[in-house]
């Protein structure tokens, strides 16, 4: 009898360990996603901006796992662990399981604003990064077209909340194309202006990263035009206005929320399981404490016998992809009656790309910050080769090189959204 | 004061007539279409199947019109014509024109069956065809995962309703992508058997090209696998199942629609300017009958004085794209007071591809009728050198290429569908 391997998420951590397991041949996986696809989050935002597809940057998991017939995919959405009987409860049914690995990864955090989460376009899904992408061509549609003139203003401000990597990303591309496209393109705006905020609740940019990257990231954001205020917390959106904590107001049709992630809460978890964030506390093994057979790797576990790393290991790709293969070692391991081996996060550092020819990286061994044009070389080279796939690879360099010479890209379609002719729970 | 010209549709006879026009600076031409996008319409069922990403086939109408300053592009639904006034209403404001050009082309005949309009998935939009990808897709998962024989059977079933090039395009791909690809994805079906059948009302597939082309494709389908039922008119579609008039049933959950097209009806325009297929009744000089500075080109156009098609032009590319540019040449002849140019057809040929090396070619002069791999290559040609735009030409060669050598391609997500954030008449 095979040994039943569910792994719940298809992210960089689900699909690093099932990779690695399926050499195994003791091993049944099966991989559970409620998305038919894997793709790649750090290059959302140029799906959003229309200079990639969503094909350059995604992959169908039947595709991916088509030479290792024994790694099976399921569609479904997780919705009941049952521990006791070793089984989940799947909006599609229901599975066995030998061992269960959450690899979940995180959602839109709205820290329980309903109005937020209604009103502002999130940024974690390729649903997210289209449904951004028509907004904004829809709202300079109607900028064109209305004759009043303070409905044009609100379609024509951006606001942008959350400094992070993707909030600095969005915001550098958004001030690039404004410069570049809109003239060309939208002949009736000329004598308008585009107003561009990004927003953070803390006292500087990409908060994880060094000074130094933080600094150069501030400087070039203002001098492309970009009204970042920092120390500012949103505070409610209703009525085409940003409310900030203290109290600023600032009235935009489009807010583009990049301000927090969290965990998801499972049914059949118990309480004391979760910490900071939601995430899952874990052991220096991934396993799930307080409970057994149960693992989470990636953004939603929290691991902190890492000496390190007392706080947990950053929500990143490369925690999420290390964590998922020492998973898989050790589930070979103990298969063979071996010591497991706890985890250790080997930290390639961080980088952040703000525009054409401009990035920042810290590198933390040798300790270097390196920013401008080496560093957005770097960043190109860095996510070309971690694009999973070949064909992704070709392609997306295409793109870019065309983005690249013409300042331009050709992927500004509004395509409206039509549900499926299917009667369906999948 | 310059003349305002104003075009309904930016498909390929509206666009073909833009292009023309802008180069004379006298004109200001308003292109008016319901996307922001153009597309090509001969392979929106390479989309539908997963081969092409919608941006191989599609183009932003900002982007295309760039470079002239006089061409403006408006987002917006016709609703009504005053040709009194010289105005037309749309849903998102009035324009007035000197010269008005329907080219809105056609929509899916249905016939008047609302359960086939609500239940089957047309093939006219890139929404249809990125609707049918997902159904087909969600279709495939569902069957991997149901316990019930009798769902199971009805989710591996598909028909396809017309045999007219779309049907036979969408029908050879089906077949070869069950061949190549179903096999090595859906481990779990593989001792199931996916049905396909493609049902016409005529006695015969591709009913305007010559008899050999018709037999040709016939064979080559059925060699694939495909039940292809001819003389067989669709009555009704209800409960997952397919009636035929002549009592026949076929129980699906997957009824494709490629069985006809109608034009539209608009506000303004007398009873008596339709003819049949609601299409418009035009002249020589493309007027339509009754009706001053009123144009209509391409599909939506019926002219009966050219003398080589007393029933009207075949509604394809390319008399749009003709008509589109005689006229852009009659309309500056009149405000030369030259005389008008009445327009001729130059027939071109017809094809069709009904598979990996399969197609079906009809040249007019000299007549001859090509078949096979030689007709696949002239068929591969035409198209990617008929993509008005060279970015999408290369992509699009790159993406065959590898389909080619590869049986296979990668692009089978299934993206659910979300509504834009914005409040929006657009």
């Amino acid at each position: 009898m095979k040994k039943q391997i569910v792994i719940i998420g298809g992210g960089f951590a689900g699909v690093a360990l099932a990779k690695r397991l399926a050499k195994n041949k003791t091993f049944q996986i099966t991989l559970v996603d409620k998305n038919n696809y894997n793709f790649f989050p750090p290059l959302l935002y140029q799906v959003a901006t229309g200079f990639l597809e969503v094909g350059n940057i995604s992959y169908p998991f039947r595709k991916l796992f088509q030479r290792w017939p024994n790694v099976y995919f399921r569609m479904g959405e997780l919705k009941r662990i049952d521990p006791k009987n070793k089984q989940v409860e799947l909006s599609t049914g229901r599975l066995d399981y030998d061992e269960l690995i959450l690899a979940t990864g995180t959602e839109s955090n709205y820290f329980g604003n309903d109005n937020v989460q209604k009103n502002a376009v999130p940024m974690k899904t390729i649903e997210d990064a289209l449904t951004m992408r028509n907004t904004l061509l829809l709202a300079m549609e109607k900028a064109t077209i209305t004759r009043d003139e303070k409905e044009r203003r609100k379609l024509l401000t951006i606001v942008i909340a959350g400094g992070g990597p993707t909030g600095v990303e969005v915001a550098g591309m958004l001030a690039e194309m404004g410069k570049f496209i809109l003239e060309k393109e939208y002949p009736q705006l000329s004598k308008h202006e585009v107003q561009l905020y990004l927003v953070d609740g803390a006292s500087s940019l990409l908060s994880p990263m060094s000074t130094k990257s933080q600094n150069y990231s501030l400087e070039t954001l203002r001098k492309m035009g970009v009204r970042v205020k920092l120390n500012k917390m949103v505070k409610d959106y209703t009525e085409d206005t940003v409310q900030f904590v203290d109290g600023e107001t600032i009235e935009t049709k489009l807010l583009f929320w990049t301000a927090g992630v969290t965990s998801k809460v499972f049914d059949g978890i118990p309480e004391e399981s979760y910490g900071r964030g939601r995430r899952l506390l874990v052991n220096a093994f991934n396993q799930v404490e307080g409970l057994e057979h149960i693992y989470a790797i990636g953004d939603t576990a929290l691991m902190r016998a890492d000496p390190a790393w007392p706080q947990g290991h950053p929500q990143l790709a490369q925690p999420a992809i290390q964590q998922g293969r020492n998973l898989a070692r050790n589930l070979e391991n103990s298969l063979h009656g071996r010591a497991l081996r706890p985890f250790t996060y080997r930290d390639r550092g961080s980088m952040a790309i703000i525009g054409r020819s401009k990035a920042v990286a810290d590198l933390p061994k040798p300790k270097m910050f390196i920013k401008g044009f080496v560093a957005w070389i770097m960043w190109l080279f860095v996510h070309l080769f971690s694009l999973i796939h070949y064909r992704n690879r070709i392609t997306t360099m295409y793109n870019w090189t065309i983005a690249y010479f013409t300042r331009d890209q050709a992927l500004r379609m509004i395509i409206r959204p039509k549900s499926e002719k299917l009667d369906t729970d999948l």
